[in-house]
């Protein structure tokens, strides 16, 4: 059945959903995006990405395609038109359609296009149940990682290096320490203890991190923010990633090594409950 | 005017020119390009743009769409229907339209995207008179700027630092050296000696480097490949740029400090001529 998606203002079939061979988001990766998961058709932690899109918007000196208000409405509607219950909704503003030109057009509208990913099971996916293994590869993405930009491209690679090793993601290496998953911020425990890096350029600033770390907090969990070897994460008695769609999903496995004892640790099984149920309180 | 763009086969009017939502060049900077001058009618170094696209779409095991006689005609076609006499061809490669993923589609078609663009006066450009002014800027870009990819959004930055400053380009610092211009090639030259940067990852490997260099080679200038520094190139005595659309082109300012005495140099001049003149004879 074919999806009912977002562009600039209309409603339309994915088959029908086009942007021009000039938009900037196709000949510069000139734009940035957010995906905002669903669970019982609600959507968790909008008022979050909402803010960080506004922010990526700011950092590039990028127009604002339309206000939070309107965004909301927009969300709401593909998640109703298409009935999802558990699964996404992905957005992606662009500068634009402009004659190619480094420079950045005088006038064009930013291009909206939004849609959803239906994933029945979201909220109990098997990678949950079982931990996921990473590898590590060196970080080769550009310097600006706080922007949330369509450049894309070597994280992709590393998706493919993971597999092509058996394994499930990579985590990336700058300078010796963890920066953060192809897509998703990096954990580890130690002594009952969370480290993970702290927010600046080299990693996203989380949104499912920042709950996430609210919820250990309250748990009365230690957090230490700063960088990490893998050779601190193999010695680790857990590790654990989270995003807007895995949640907290835990790590047995790094560069073959497994960690503790090879299974979900509590402290991530812990987290992900308490994040799931409050974010599902709070899901509008 | 419209004019006359080529899309996956199709010569259609540039309005008409889309793709789809789900393009992986637009949701992922998955592609790559490349752009080839036109003069008189003519397209230069043809054939070296066809094997660096060749050779980018292999590191990124990425298929590829046309082959280059393929690509050659449709070359010619663009030129033909559009009525170039001096412009460029502008090419694009994607992996193609699959549902959003970070893994590779299992099968997609690679989206072969190619527009036009006429440039009255690009052999005898203002700028190739006055030469150009540039500022220097940390070079924040992936590690791999060998593969030409669509990941354009720092040399967009770059280009608008400059524009703000009053200067036209932008040079790229990395580890304390030049690595190159948002799009072009970055040489000094001291004691009628070049000193341009040697090819690796760090910067791109210039069709219209290449050849550049094989013209100095062929007059007996002295050349040196390895990196240099800012400070390095405000003692030169001369300094330019390279790029398959704006040839040779002399830079006369660097961060505000004029270079030499403030007018192109001869070596930069006469590698311009040479250059056209040569090219111009293979012209294809």
């Amino acid at each position: 059945m074919s999806r009912t998606v977002y562009v600039n203002g209309h409603y339309i079939p994915e088959e029908e959903a086009k942007i021009s061979i000039f938009d900037r988001g196709f000949l510069f990766a000139d734009g940035v995006y957010e995906v905002t998961s669903v669970l019982n058709g609600k959507l968790i932690d909008f008022e979050g990405h909402a803010k960080r899109l506004e922010r990526s918007l700011n950092e590039l000196d990028m127009d604002h395609p339309v206000n939070t208000e309107e965004l909301l409405s927009i969300h709401r509607e593909l998640v109703s038109r298409n009935n999802i219950e558990e699964g996404l909704v992905y957005l992606q503003v662009t500068r634009g359609v402009a004659d190619r030109d480094f420079a950045y057009p005088k006038s064009a509208s930013p291009t909206l296009v939004m849609f959803t990913q239906a994933k029945p099971g979201l909220s109990n996916s098997p990678q949950a149940q079982t931990g996921i293994k990473v590898i590590s590869i060196p970080d080769m993405r550009w310097d600006r990682r706080d922007i949330k930009t369509v450049q894309l491209l070597y994280p992709s690679m590393g998706k493919m290096m993971a597999k092509a090793k058996g394994a499930d993601d990579a985590w990336m290496i700058e300078d010796g320490f963890v920066t953060e998953g192809t897509s998703n911020n990096a954990y580890i425990v130690k002594n009952s203890k969370i480290i993970t890096r702290q927010v600046g350029h080299e990693i996203l600033n989380g949104i499912t991190r920042r709950a996430v770390l609210r919820f250990a907090a309250e748990q009365n969990i230690d957090i230490e923010e700063r960088p990490f070897t893998i050779e601190e994460a193999l010695e680790a008695d857990e590790a654990f990633i989270t995003s807007a769609t895995t949640f907290v999903t835990p790590v047995i496995e790094i560069d073959g090594t497994v960690i503790g004892n090879g299974q979900p640790g509590s402290t991530a099984t812990a987290l992900r409950s308490i994040y799931l149920e409050e974010s599902l309180k709070a899901a509008i």
